[in-house]
């Protein structure tokens, strides 16, 4: 059992129908039933839940794995939420942002680079290839899936070399992109995952879901060794 | 549980008083007690066990994760033996080559590299500090440990740089080595462990044993993708 | 000036008319021509010249960089010049394998793996996306560029993830490649480069020859440090 | 010919006689000096020339790698020049960030990490190994060398593990640490160098301005890829 936060933006499914016709609760409240169903301790909170976004200090030190779904407004997430955010991943805690969420304050905050790429809105053919098939991350897919109807994604997408690539995706358009990506930051693990936009109904895709599953169960620390920093006296004579 | 195959040359053993003294019945014997008490499913097998040094088909389609211990007598393992066992590991075994398996026929096959390094054999102090604390392998370890006498390892150790350092050590007489390295070759996991010389007690040192067992369940596959090779059709109108 | 070995199997070229047709003086002869323009020391060699292939010791202690086009006859190379291959790469020589040499013995040697993957031979559109635009073997090229018939080749790609990933392949039927790969491997510098059918006139391409030209620059050896491996005596005091 | 700026804090060197005594000039000096003597543009700057601490738009805009000492002062750095240091540097400039600097505000921003480590300033000998002996920047160097006197660094330090490790080094009080450590970050390429401590001489020790001189030309941009973001048109039809 992991306890996992879901941490969702909910602007866009209340603001304009053809979103909210797809998730009516919010794209969180389709994660947690999957992600409840594993058995896992699941929480959603949303960038309106009072200036903390519900991302209040003891939530995030009861957090196991954080998932972030974010897109429009960014921007009005606080710095100090980010900060403790950073503060915790480094600690241990496990990090899966969704989609958009690449454009995401935490995220860029601990890639350390711009994080941006093309994009292209008009529901075209996204299949992800499995490329490392031996990860966590890919267990239980087959060597290759398809979204018919997905926002484009393409690279040059300005990220870190991921420690494993564990997806890349095929673009009816044209286009190929690095779609899970997986890191090591502090004491954390990170795992970038790009389907998701938010007039698709992605997030009830059984294959999409399947990888969720996985990334919550392959980020959720385990047994961090407690590292000290700072001034320190010889062990050896010197 | 998983299902674990400790491989021992198991010459030093027989062949000198001094070794026979530390590990009397092997240093095989003594991994695999600290094994079974995890609960795994723990099997032996030495070099001479045979033309195949117990490593037949059916024992390796049985292996979930291989540990690999030789020195004296690397040139003597079959090469459809080594053969064997890395399309195994390709195709997702576990394998946890340990302190002088790194000139191992296996692993030097998986790394492509000549694998040598520097040595000396004057029984002086290794400190084995942790470099990566979130890392599955280090779970339970404090920040450094020492082990009082070892034979020392020193860099330059020519192997490709590791997907992730997990520990880095300290020798009295002035060298580094890089003594916890874990790849991903196919959809296998490898972790190189550096100590464990035949004259020292290393193996019964609580943090060398904790090292282990975390290598093994790291390294145990989980649910590896099925991939296809060669000729394919296209999926899209061409 | 680098001194540039093209090493090519030469064989489609002098048995298949088609592929006379496109390459009549052989591959190497095409790319001998546009890095001797360069200005470097480039020799040519191939699989009938001679027991040794043409790759003496004099010939590889003679060799900055190796390049390498095999197909139809990789079982054919002898075992002790891919011993001299690798050897000399692990010394410091660059490599540059093209395209179906993903499959020679030199560069599964040094990977590891069994470099296995999916191929289609229909002449379908390939575009090549630079993924690190800072990466010396990108220097001077767009940010994309297209082979309007080429071989295909798919992931799983089973290799070791390389150290910089500069190039990935969108394929018209549907694939996607990691199709320029670069490692370190011992003191040398490996470049994988996908294009480059038989059939198709891929080393005509003005692109293709910039990336060739740009992976000699860039595996060509600078100073590699000497090191020392076997026993050695203390620095410091015991 | 390289276009390089050397950014130093300089406030050590004006406050403490003893650093006074080392370095009367500054630090930025007798880097300037060597690097100067090998053909390179060299221009240097200290926080406190004006509110940009002499890394205008301009200076930036000229510069093709960037050296940064920084220690005591670190916060007093403009949170807009390190904007404009990051942006450089994901568009292709060179970063060079010297021993305390891994605490400097971009180094920090460009990681996205702590950057924290262990610490202690008792003049003991420092021995920096060559792990990577192919690295263009441990060109010209033996396969070790010696600091008498330095300030110790010491592992877990909190860093994203390095695309390259090329130094690890080893210290007489009993830790080891990666004292140089290679980032591609964006377009632009980062060289880690641990030794340097304000009240040594350890930047008119051979070996050390050989790393930096080597970390120069290796940072120093040739021919980023120019690529756009945002949104873009289908390439093929869909």
């Amino acid at each position: 059992m992991v306890s996992v936060t879901i941490w969702n933006e909910h602007r866009h499914e209340r603001e304009r129908d053809d979103v909210a016709e797809v998730y009516p609760d919010g794209i969180h409240a389709v994660i947690a039933e999957f992600l409840d169903e594993e058995g896992h301790d699941v929480r959603t909170t949303t960038l309106d839940e009072g200036p903390e976004h519900g991302l209040t200090r003891d939530v995030i030190n009861d957090t196991d794995v954080l998932l972030w779904w974010g897109h429009m407004a960014h921007d009005e997430v606080s710095d100090e939420v980010v900060d403790r955010v950073q503060e915790a991943i480094l600690a241990g805690m496990g990090f899966v942002p969704l989609h958009s969420a690449h454009y995401s304050k935490p995220f860029k905050r601990l890639m350390g680079t711009s994080c941006s790429l093309k994009w292209r809105e008009v529901g075209e053919r996204e299949r992800l290839w499995v490329v490392e098939p031996g990860h966590p991350v890919a267990k239980g897919l087959p060597e290759s899936f398809e979204l018919d109807r997905e926002e484009m994604y393409g690279e040059r997408f300005d990220i870190p070399q991921p420690d494993a690539l564990v997806f890349s995706s095929w673009f009816e358009g044209g286009e190929v992109f690095r779609s899970g990506c997986a890191y090591r930051r502090g004491a954390g693990r990170i795992f970038y995952f790009r389907p998701g936009h938010e007039t698709y109904p992605t997030y009830y895709d059984e294959m999409v879901q399947q990888v969720i599953k996985n990334a919550v169960e392959w980020a959720a620390p385990e047994g961090v060794v407690d590292e000290t920093f700072g001034n320190v006296d010889p062990i050896e004579d010197i």
